[in-house]
């Protein structure tokens, strides 16, 4: 990392610098474990001990902290530590190590446009009339599809697979491995399928007769707003007429899967995971823990929170907390649950009350 | 993508074709977004009003719609909407943009064998003594192990990994990711393992001593039939001894995982994040939601269907439809459910049933 | 394979070899399938039919079989079944197949180094000043980021993506797609999230209100032990300041995905699709099952089992057995779940008393 002075760190994030503020820092590092050129991360008391263990000489500190009986030569104090450590973090990741232009073994197609100040790495490929906005760096073996429109600033880790006629917004950011466009999985029975015969009548048995699976191309393909963030391996798919879409703003971790023709809205967020089946509608800042499930052909609320490993079979309102399997909101949650830790002793209760109720009856 | 005339589409799809059918569509859209070169899907009377709002000349209708008094120039009706959805966007799937023959940045192994009319992409690893059908294509980044045998017809998207010995029929298609014949996940202890002993007594607490685990090497690849589709980030895993196996006409969603020595039945579904553990026995038909999990070395009938979410911990006969965590029948997992749900309700009316019980004591 | 003879074979295993121990085989079979040069693995008497309608003639077999009567020509005897398996099949498992040395189309970094005996396949991209040990065997279209450094003997399936200043021990396996280094999924929001607020509230509604999400950069990498495997797909994210840990021994499959700031002991074993959130402490030993999910910031202590589809939300004491969503000791959850599926009829039982309880009130 190159070296930043601890003026131009509070500067950056907008705090107050103390002490010798022309000294200079090439990494962070939690206080413990610091060296003299770290700046330490201590943006609680619960620190103080840990800087006196490392040998930090400067500091991220919490607001007031007395940066000089804590034998420090400069400090940068702040308010809320995990918004310092964003702004901390941006200054000091240099991001993949990637030579300016078009690595001479990547290839670009007849027609694609590569926007100024890129950077595209070993053994890419660029599909015909792509267009990629300025200043991208797309990393090695990443593969953009013919007629792909990528926006400005997006950084494309090694091994991306982005599909053709995607349109994605600025400042997008996919981590290796994760796929947009792939075709959806749809498929249709020239009768009726047993899955749908199934969900109608709830029933434990089924009639087992064989069905073949007719596929149905996907030509919707995706379109991604601005500022989305894709984690590694995850999976966005193509529409089947329409695009799938994902409004500005929303971030999605690793391995999640977001099916055909979805409509995601802006400022979500979906831990690792998370599973969304085909045409389902989701509102504008939806929070989804890890592992979370959803049905095709349901929608999902504004601001909607659920659980980790909730599994959502219905629709959901806006402004709703859930949790289970299915899904029910989260007092309702806690309060079935809390009953089924009590279900046995309940139980026995009944039998003894069963028994008490029945004796009167022999001995009237 | 290619212009095609009403009556062509007509003709493919088997339908009936009215009004001015030598009309030219060059794509397929939603009624009120169809441009005058798009072919408007309202396979549905509710779709009238979209018709008028777009600007489509032809539409796919419902059967006996009045295509004029829609406005239209032309149109084709159908019966079952989604078999006719079917059949257009097969037509009109351009597929990767890939050129014939074998790229020159490809690299095919000694002794491999391509088919006649394949196209192989940038990049794309062919290993020795592999055979590749007639008219295959493979995107760039993919690579086939030595000694595999991919059948004709094949979609290979960006990325693919099919490992050695793998053997696949005709018409695969792999999403970008999927991993055909990675090794098994199999280990030993030198004696009992405690994840075996905690099946065994079902106990709360274990000795919680630590072992070591032994590799098992998997020497015996992957069987795939023909009409087999694997989405993106999937993985089917190579068999110890024997091959992991999967019958003709399944399908596989993205992020599913089969393990090693699974047998697979035919025309099964699988949707997305679905996990089958080791040594699996799976019959034909069976359809499964996202995320169901099946845990290992038991089997699970022909014809069964598992709803989204569903963890299978025990053998589940032919025919049967299962839920819940652990799989239970539908039915009784509705019952079962509907009584969790009043389950407080039920602890609060015991309560008063244990007061006016217990009262009569008091009082006699 | 190779072909290696009786002798050879029972050396490798510490076993006993019996009859014509020159004779050679090439390859390992299930008895029934078995070829005249194949060793027919029958460590059990149930597979003795098995044998006679096979065509081996050697066979691995239980301890004290009588190898003449089952018509072999050899044999050789072992005691626990998967243990000689592990060692028969590391004996058998060529690996992939890669020529000694870097291939020309392989991209090493200025100041990189390339251990002796590796063997660096097509397509590969090794980052600046990377260190990569003896024997390493890299296959097609992986990555290794800069200043990464990856041990002895280690086994890089194809398109194996591993980020920048991680650090790996030797003999590391990683299979096709697995990811070890990407960013961490780490935002905050300028005033309190309304998943915080959720959490602590355990509400069933929450306001719904916008918010947007800033993103917290990855600068700690991650540091993996000896001995560790990682499976298909798979991913390990990099730390936000120290890095995420996994120690040595830790065998991890596919799909796994563990997040920044973890800290995994010795020994552990994830099965597929495991999910563990941000700045989750694992201890030694530790088994999770297919599909079990862990919430951030939590521990687990050393030797924990956890059962498939287990959804662990709060601090797991050392040796616990847990199954379950939410997690219960696995004896407690096998009471509580027997209750619920006895539950509707002690609704019915309930419904029974109130009516005899409450008639005596009437007829008072």
């Amino acid at each position: 990392m190159p070296a930043h002075t601890i003026a131009q760190i509070a500067a950056a994030l907008g705090a107050e610098a103390h002490g010798d503020t022309d000294l200079s820092v090439t990494g962070a590092a939690e206080p413990q474990s610091a060296g003299p050129d770290d700046l330490a991360l201590a943006m609680d008391p619960k620190y103080a001990d840990g800087l006196a263990a490392g040998q930090a000489r400067a500091a991220l500190l919490w607001p007031g902290a007395d940066w000089q009986a804590l034998g420090l030569k400069a400090a940068i104090t702040v308010g809320r530590a995990r918004m310092a450590l964003s702004g901390l973090t941006r200054m000091l990741d240099a991001g993949p190590d990637l030579a300016d232009g078009v690595h001479p073994t990547a290839i670009v197609g007849e027609g694609a446009k590569i926007g100024d100040g890129a950077a595209i790495g070993p053994f890419v490929v660029i599909g015909r009339d792509a267009r990629i906005g300025a200043r991208a760096r797309i990393d090695s073996h990443a593969s953009v599809g013919a007629g792909t429109v990528i926006g400005d600033d997006a950084l494309l880790h090694a091994g991306v697979r982005i599909g053709a006629q995607v349109r994605i917004g600025d400042r997008f950011i996919a981590q290796p491995g994760a796929v947009v466009g792939a075709d959806g999985f749809s498929y249709v029975t020239p009768e009726k399928s047993r899955a749908e015969a199934a969900r109608e009548t709830m029933a434990g048995e089924n009639d087992a007769e064989a069905q073949a699976w007719v596929r149905i191309h996907s030509l919707g393909a995706v379109v991604l707003g601005d500022d989305i963030e894709i984690g590694a391996n995850a999976c966005i798919d193509a529409g089947t007429i329409r695009p799938t879409t994902i409004g500005s703003g929303t971030k999605i971790d690793n391995q999640v899967h977001v099916a055909h023709n979805c409509t995601v809205g802006r400022d979500c967020l979906f831990a690792a995971q998370v599973g969304i089946a085909g045409s389902v509608t989701i509102g504008d800042n939806v929070i989804f823990g890890g592992k979370v499930g959803v049905v095709d052909n349901i929608f999902v609320g504004n601001g909607v929170v659920a659980g980790g490993g909730t599994n959502i079979l219905s629709n959901v309102p806006e402004g709703r907390v859930v949790m289970g399997y299915p899904a029910v909101k989260m007092d309702t949650h806690v309060e079935m649950y809390k009953a089924l830790r009590r279900l046995p002793r309940l139980a026995t209760e009944v039998a003894a009350l069963k028994n008490s109720v029945s004796k009167p009856d022999v001995t009237d």
